[in-house]
């Protein structure tokens, strides 16, 4: 059946995609992969890099010597707010700008900031060192311990965009942290999927995907003590990766230190596999955590999604929401299983 | 307050957006704007050009001179199967492949069309004579109209893919027709919103909203008799733009040759604006009508959206769902109203 093209629902949130492996013989004159794009004439040092602090606005968070001056070198890691943002913490009030039964609009309340991982000038997160990385996800959780008392926000996005055609503007590896006054579409439509499900069956959907990937393995890529990697069954983009903590696991602020350098390292084998087997492809993680003041459901379970840049959307997946891939979920897995370094 | 960013919501999906002017400042090193890419080598003529009628599976429909020969020269406009679908006719059932609780599969029955708009070998749409362009508006309905009898089939997909950047594999102008066994995700949520808004006011959500625009007038950018052109609300890409019939029509079925001629004059100045403003961008548009066998509803209303491939979405967009636009939609339309030709 696997060459066969297939239509998959999203098993949380309902979304169904075709799987089309044949749609990989198509011309690729116009279209196809896209690899990631080394930055052209980047000036060295940057503005994320030692030296170079006064180049950003003052730090809000960093991991660096004790006796480092605050937005001086000697730092290890750090968060600084985005010189460009696209929300802003002095819109202080959430009173509607526009308010007709059909156009709403508020001041877009709230904070934008770049997570320098490292201060080495280096692109490629798999360069991180395991302590580096461990760094990266430490600081996502203190950043959400940090933005939980604000009640005027909703919920903290918290992503990461590698190479030019996943939209990063900057080479220096950097996450990004966007704290925001609603819950955004995607994180709503896991929440409403979740909930169904929850009564339904009175369990978490993530636990019950974990322990069914699990026995069924066909889409297992890597495991560790408390983590999973699986193809997603009903990928957007081909070899799409979702990273779930076995336990059920509402918040990612509970993560502790030990689990964060075993994801870190769990994330770089990751890395390492997909560049192997997709030459380095442009991608985008994102960290998907129970909204700010919405408690410890029951019901959602935190986990990371990756998304390789291996295809353009067109109109059906920009006009529909039906995103067509062509490589099927399980061969995916195989493969990237067979590369996975140890 | 137009430097200011704003959170906007849509209409009619309630999906949330950023817009933020301010961004549009940030370096472009390695991102930015995408602008329509030509064809490199691309072989001329190509397999949709006359004469290479045999480098296609056979047509399924055309408008043609009577004494010509079907899958010979002699068309204006022809209708062919995609060599490389996504869904495919001779998947006869609907029967699951997988039906776990969790995971779910069905054969991907359906139709991928692939309709070549003219004999010459142009990539720009705006090319098209006026006669040409209403030939593609009419093929749409006539191909709508074909599918309806098919109760196997839930919604019919028509989108048109422009430069490499959005997706097109082939640069001679054609439009796709996509006929799936479910309704894509974004109509179903247009149709929930939709839904909503009727079982509120007893109207229909298109209609208010198209009388509220033409009130305001800050977000039209055209109208003809029977039509209006606006910017989006809440844009996912900068410069999205909405053409919505003026009256009630549930369907684009019913569309008369002489509104389609109509549509085809104002979508043609439309294009040239677009280019005019943001140097020949690459876009896709698509069409949003009720689905199959859904009847005539009082609450939903066809229209089509064209989205201009203004940004790179990164990991905000397609990690929450959440689009961060750079230009306010009222500036939007005051330039492409400033570019509009007569």
């Amino acid at each position: 059946m696997n060459d066969q093209p297939e239509l998959r629902r999203d098993p949380v949130t309902g979304s169904w995609v075709a799987v089309a492996p044949e749609r990989a013989k198509r011309p690729i004159a116009l279209s196809g992969h896209q690899p990631r794009q080394r930055a052209n004439g980047e000036r060295h040092p940057c503005p994320f890099c030692p030296g170079q602090e006064h180049a950003t606005p003052h730090e809000v968070f960093a991991f660096r010597d004790p006796s480092s001056p605050t937005d001086g070198p000697g730092w290890q890691l750090r968060v600084v707010p985005n010189m460009y943002p696209a929300v802003r913490p002095e819109s202080l009030t959430t009173i509607a700008i526009r308010d007709s039964e059909l156009l709403e609009s508020v001041p877009a309340y709230g904070t934008a900031e770049v997570l320098i991982e490292c201060p080495e000038h280096i692109h490629d997160p798999k360069e991180l060192t395991d302590s580096q990385f461990t760094n990266v996800f430490v600081a996502y959780r203190e950043r959400l311990r940090m933005f939980a008392g604000d009640t005027r926000l909703a919920h903290v996005a918290v992503f990461k965009n590698v190479g030019a055609e996943a939209g990063a503007s900057l080479g220096h590896t950097h996450s990004q942290i966007i704290a925001l006054p609603v819950v955004p579409d995607l994180l709503r439509a896991e929440l409403d999927g979740a909930k169904e499900h929850f009564s339904r069956t009175g369990r978490c959907i993530y636990c019950d995907l974990v322990s069914e990937e699990l026995k069924d393995g066909s889409r297992v890529i890597a495991t560790s003590a408390n983590f999973v990697v699986i193809a997603a069954f009903a990928p957007r983009f081909a070899y799409e990766v979702w990273i779930l903590p076995r336990q059920h696991q509402p918040r990612y602020e509970a993560l502790s230190d030990a689990n964060a350098n075993e994801l870190a390292r769990l994330m770089k084998r990751l890395l390492f596999t997909l560049d192997a087997v997709l030459g380095e492809p442009a991608y985008n993680w994102h960290l998907h955590t129970t909204p700010l003041h919405a408690g410890e459901p029951e019901h959602y379970h935190w986990h990371l999604e990756l998304l390789p840049r291996t295809a353009r959307p067109a109109g059906i997946e920009w006009g529909f929401g039906c995103h067509i891939t062509t490589a099927m979920p399980e061969v995916a897995a195989r493969e990237l299983r067979a590369a996975l370094p140890m």
